[in-house]
């Protein structure tokens, strides 16, 4: 999926997990390490737990990226978010995929298994993994992400 | 758009502000009380700082909900998501807005003015300003979505 086959954690939930199987394979086939936070079960389980879990690889470094997978994606994107470095879009398109990486350095991508189609998701993945940050006006940006930027009469 | 006129935080950047007045003026003629946080201006200005001036707004109860728009939505979702009460969804349909309210109880709806036309964001805002959440099994999740429920070995 890009020339340096870097490390990538991957979540889903129950609803996600259809979708995890066809993403992981894929990452594997192109040689990326994975680092595979679950669920690989049909058991109903709590989106948040998974996505906690790829986060903490991203931010401890044993992770380049994340791949999180839910029903509609939101619930993981929210839930990741939560996470002051961690920068999860839900990705619908490449278009998303390209301009989340070059204008958000986005981290984690986040896939609607009951929303999107895998051909779908893999153009985005390959996308979001391919595409560098622009930085510049992009980066002031970022550094205003943290909650206490906001005006004291907001 | 929804049987009781409840106020409404509304914010965009220079790329969002051609959708943001679309909203506005749907939400006004549908009778919201609005508090426009701006931007009103074509001149270049940084997301973050709108959106933290909507969350704000919905955090201290002088809204109930916000809505944000940006070139792709997620730049604004990442903002408003970092903020503890805030669930941020960027959506793209009626059926993203009806499962984020009904499973993620998200209070801010997140528009990208490059990527979704003016007819499928009003009707995604109706859908998201018309639909309940449903609790229960969805209730403890979102008490999952603090960081500090990463487990030590996660």
């Amino acid at each position: 999926m890009s020339e340096t086959p870097f490390p990538i954690a991957i979540g889903a939930d129950h609803a996600g997990l259809p979708l995890k199987l066809v993403l992981q394979q894929a990452l594997a086939e192109a040689g990326h390490p994975l680092l595979d936070c679950g669920t690989n079960a049909t058991a109903s389980v709590d989106y948040p737990d998974f996505a906690h879990a790829v986060c903490a690889a991203v931010l401890d470094g044993r992770a380049s990226f994340g791949v999180l997978v839910c029903g509609t994606g939101i619930g993981m994107s929210i839930a990741a978010t939560r996470h002051a470095g961690i920068r999860a879009a839900v990705l619908h398109s490449t278009t998303e995929a390209r301009l989340t990486r070059a204008h958000n350095d986005a981290n984690v991508a986040a896939f609607g298994a009951r929303l999107v189609g895998p051909e779908v998701a893999l153009d985005a993945l390959r996308a979001f993994l391919d595409t560098a940050f622009e930085g510049g006006r992009h980066a002031r940006r970022l550094a205003k992400l943290a909650p206490n930027a906001i005006p004291a009469n907001g």
